[in-house]
């Protein structure tokens, strides 16, 4: 035995494959290890086909309210959007299921930490630059990288074979022509036919949420709370359901956003590897909670705090995309963030109908908006005739700036 | 008389009285001019109802498709969006509004410009930066921040007893409770009932846009083709129409747009003036074009480009939103974004329906998605083995910094 | 009487003469108000001088240690520098004297605050933005902007014979053919000569800093010593000469840099009124502090965090410049800078020799700089090889991209 | 024989041996190719080396006049300076390199390119990115990421004996401790002694300028003319030379910068490798140019260009830092930066004194800066009580942030 290795497991074909040829092929001990972010999947057959395949133990861990509370909500704070429409739901799972599988190698004395995400992905890269930044110098064994591996392993129907050779047992379902990956924010689809990217995904593959065509024809209204760029209650106008914790409340979010048809995203992204991908996803909550935020931020954020902070989204953005998630930068970048939402306090209400997310009202106990300018009175009002001299002030530069071309055009 | 002033004339209120005012207690002669940006009024009526108060000669000038090609494509080839959601449908057409104003001033021998927007507003600004802009020294009269006009008029009951009094003719039609301003671009909404944020507009109020609830039950399927960030051809697949004229390839997205429910937006904004405000907007074209071209992105912009670009749309839209669509900075600006569209060329399909409008496939001459990674091929492939080197590169200042928080802690 | 105002006093003839306009045009009690920031003036003088003329009384407020601490090192922690060039010493300076300001009036129950400064400057901008920050509706005089004032006093001929006229005290000293503002940061100089911008300044305007020509043939050497990116010792290598509290440290290196010829610059800026201006500005202290800073933050300071922050510095330099000090968007970005600070601890060693400021060594507890990769070796060690898979990957773009216009150019 | 291979060849004990060994150990027939970028060495000795090792041919390129005019100036014009103080003299030099023996290897046919960059450093980024770049596919050898060539070699003994035993002349000169690298724009030193960091240079060291102690006791003044922000001619004030073509201008300014000890720096710097890396640098003329050109900015370019330009000075540089000078982002910010300089014109006088480069005097034909406001007369003069509106518009946003505040801690 060369020791420990704590195997991030998903249960699929290749992180079984995976775990047996490290037991048999590389000599470890393999510590199985899988996250519950809200995957719904039956985590106890998990458990036992892992032990079944050869595993010395299996840590199955939920961490779906941290996933909420720590990585979601922080994403939701900050208007995170990458390429202006992916929501970021698996980059954002990956730094926390790497950080745990982290925690575990440390407690069972591991001496190397394995993933079976892609050579080609960005997945790899977020599990890696967590190991290495959570865990200097920690032995990484990336299979999908690894020589011997892929020389052994060159496609599904290797995996499948060895599976069968070695006893592992393989999911009688029909294999669906694109791989999926699911957790509490979204599902994401990619591969297979939706590398044709002129082709519509066909309906029957999406999970979370139904058709527009399918949602209802009235709509749900519902108001959402938010504390300091947090949301902290939601409340369905309708039937008066109210949900308050942070877990609660986003699953509620999944379950009437995804009636309502909201959240569905068809893309082609840049990976960080350097390759274009078509990746489509379904985020019900995080599509509700990003507009309700934008919009409660319209009354209660300063506009130059807001322009300021919008040139970063993208930066902050790439910083989870990449992976980056722990790391000086994202530490900085976050001061700043978290500084904008001090005041990112009050609710707004939006009705959910066939797909769209109508902001419908807002209100806030720290309100910039003015009706009528009443505050402005108290600082002596607003004075239209200072909006002259506001004007002029700002057209001197233009003014000397047409004067110069002028100068030139005269002298040519 | 005191020599001509060219008054930008809209046919409402407010100029009309200007107009007179102008005439009648400042002593100018009055020359109206009026922008045809797509409001669809009845413009002779205008014509006529400005010789009537005693304008000496009437311009009406038909800027529709300048106003498409040279104001709004520019915008969507930017992604130009303010605060994160208005397409900037008015701060468009403001400088092309001033532009020809100033053109006609200088033509007419002009001492002056007038226009009759609000004090406490962004369109002043837009109108009188681009008329400082582009003719240095020309006299601005700005009745809403005159003191003797303001002091005259204290509200709309007053312009209207003086519209009574001088035979300038008011619309029987009652006023609405709210004031909107529309354009080819959109329709915008503010005031009046309005300012109570808490509430949601009528239905009733909408004009370009039928509600989702009313939209057809069936996908309105159209291809939009680009060349070069702009939109050069729309066709509608199920019927085959096709539109290859800025202007009436944008009046067709508008019509298709509207039948869907497409594009309306509800915000709270920052105006320049520094007040929040709270506009909605109805913006059906603009905003499925403004989808169409971000995804055509998606297969021609190389990533580093688009993240460049995107840390930059925040300021390009501010600049338009404040009215410095004519200043130094916008060239320099709109040097690095033209530069960044000379690939987005291609085509994208949509499906308008109920408010969504989805992406259903697209494809470019110029992509950079390569399915299957085929052209790595020529270059020597993808090889996942690098991705290692990749990762452990990247991870080396992320080691160096937990190693340093480790050393601190261990002093500590 | 109409209450009382504090004034912003300076003893010269300007605000002497505004503090009697006030209190005989004007009707005003006037407190009079003097800031000292180590300007080294005689302050008993001017607070006699203000009594004389009519004060009812006077405060002189001892600022300076605040100022170092406060203004000057957060200034220095963010490396400030304006348009490139300009340390922003006056800039630093305006909030604190007007946020005191606002201090004393809240204190004496004043119904208004006043300054001296010109209508034409930055100063009158920093003054009026920190009053409105801190004191919203109050009441801010500005008898450079003031209508009858400036129809009074059309230029420093009117102040001298309505000075005389009213026994107020003139300065028998020649007046300069410029104008100057010092304090502990620096001495400003423009206006007068200065604005013939091919001029250079006469030697003899130099206060604060020696020619290099009459500097010393011996380098002096120093040790600087910081801690989260303030400055917390300062060693004279040669005489042993040690400081420690911010203002003696700040205090001891405006002397030996004096001595040096550090710190002079003359540059063309743009103020924030829209109009370019020629400044020069010695700072000695401050040279050699931003030099010394600089230095440590690359070994301190992670690459991404030095990269972010570095594309920040125009944006913090520029709020400072404007008189943004106590603004929303100061305080998310300081939130950023702070943060970014938490490791520059370590000292550099300086030679200060005839106007300039060389780095010889730096060290610190935080250091990422690994001599040798030792530590690099504890996390498996740098493999070049590693460096072959880095550079492929980062690539791929580049070669997407080519292999794309050499299509173009096969089609065309 | 496997092909040619282009080797990037300098004459050193390197690539000596590279050439040797990818001619008898890999079996390429080696065509070698040596830049002169003004480093000033023997040429004729190096291609006589070149061919006694075995080189079939040797090309050497005089690349000098093109490094100053189309890579070089755009830095200046950029006022690219990396990580605050580097100017990037080494990292404006590899893409031309690597461009010229991609031409040289289509030329030949070759089926590879090969250099002797390090592995741990930028160069070989640099070299490898322009030839993916350039020349997608090619095959590249980089013998100091070759596993093979890394276990024959493992330091500079291993090099020295080989050469000894394969009669490879070696340089008898005493080996420095330290390594250098010299060009037109600079010489940089690194390595060796230098990797303690506390130490400071010796003076034997520097090549390209005096120790400021050893220069003049006398000015230098000269005067520098730009257009659209490249330098067009050099003037010396006091003997009157004049230089004006792009490489003579440089070198003179080289050769009298260095003789006034202008342009050393001392820094820790990031690689883009991720480590922290010690270099000394001489860059005497870019030095002058740099500060020239800033100053010149400060007088012709609008106040919003040069904040925004500003803004993204760290990012060019990183670019060319990182090795990305043909990229499409590059390609996409030079629109930018370019447009910005179109207004650049005009003259600088400077006098250069032991290590200072001193300003003394600007002017332009493009000068937006207007001594006594005279140009704002025509636009209807600038108006101080503008100000007082332009302040109060810009005070808004204080006032209401500020209001907020207190609401909030009236709450609490």
């Amino acid at each position: 035995m060369k020791g420990k290795v704590v195997l991030a497991y998903s249960g699929g074909l290749d992180t079984s494959v995976i775990l047996h040829w490290l037991l048999e092929e590389r000599g470890y001990e393999v510590v199985a290890y899988t996250a519950d972010l809200g995957q719904r999947e039956d985590l106890e057959a998990l458990r036992e086909k892992a032990i079944g395949i050869g595993a010395s133990k299996v840590y199955i861990e939920d961490l779906r309210e941290e996933f909420v509370r720590d990585f979601i909500f922080p994403a939701i704070r900050a208007n995170a959007v990458y390429e202006g429409r992916y929501l970021l739901g698996t980059s954002l799972a990956r730094p926390l299921t790497a950080k745990k599988q982290i925690e575990i190698a440390k407690k069972e004395g591991a001496v190397a930490v394995a993933h079976g995400a892609t050579g080609k992905g960005n997945d790899q890269v977020r599990f890696e630059l967590t190991y290495h930044a959570l865990s200097p110098g920690i032995k990484i064994i990336a299979p999908w990288k690894d020589e011997e591996f892929l020389s052994e392993f060159q496609g599904r129907k290797d995996l499948i074979e060895y599976a069968k050779a070695k006893g592992i047992p393989v999911r009688a379902t029909k294999e669906e022509p694109w791989s999926s990956d699911p957790n509490l924010m979204h599902i994401s689809f990619e591969a297979g036919e939706l590398e044709d990217i002129a082709r519509r995904p066909r309906e029957s593959m999406f999970e979370m949420t139904v058709s527009s065509k399918d949602a209802p024809d009235k709509e749900t209204e519902i108001e959402i709370e938010f504390l300091k760029g947090d949301p902290v209650r939601v409340r369905n106008v309708t039937d008066d359901t109210v949900k308050e914790e942070p877990l609660s409340l986003f699953e509620y979010l999944n379950e009437i956003g995804g009636k309502n048809g909201i959240g569905r995203v068809d893309i082609v992204e840049n990976r960080f590897v350097g390759i274009k991908s078509r990746g489509v996803y379904e985020t019900p909550a995080g599509t509700i909670l990003h507009i309700a935020h934008r919009d409660l931020e319209g009354i209660t954020m300063d506009r130059e705090v807001m322009h300021l902070r919008d040139s970063l989204i993208p930066k902050f953005s790439e910083l989870i995309y990449y992976g980056l998630w722990y790391s000086p930068e994202m530490e900085v970048l976050r001061a700043l963030f978290d500084k904008s939402q001090e005041h990112v306090t009050g609710s707004v209400r939006l009705a959910l109908y066939k797909g769209n997310v109508i902001v419908i009202g807002r209100q806030s106990p720290e309100s910039l908006y003015d009706q009528g300018l009443a505050s402005m009175d108290i600082a002596g009002g607003y004075d239209p005739k200072d909006a002259a001299g506001f004007i002029k002030i700002n057209a001197l530069r233009l003014i000397s700036n047409t004067l110069r071309l002028r100068k030139d055009v005269s002298k040519s």
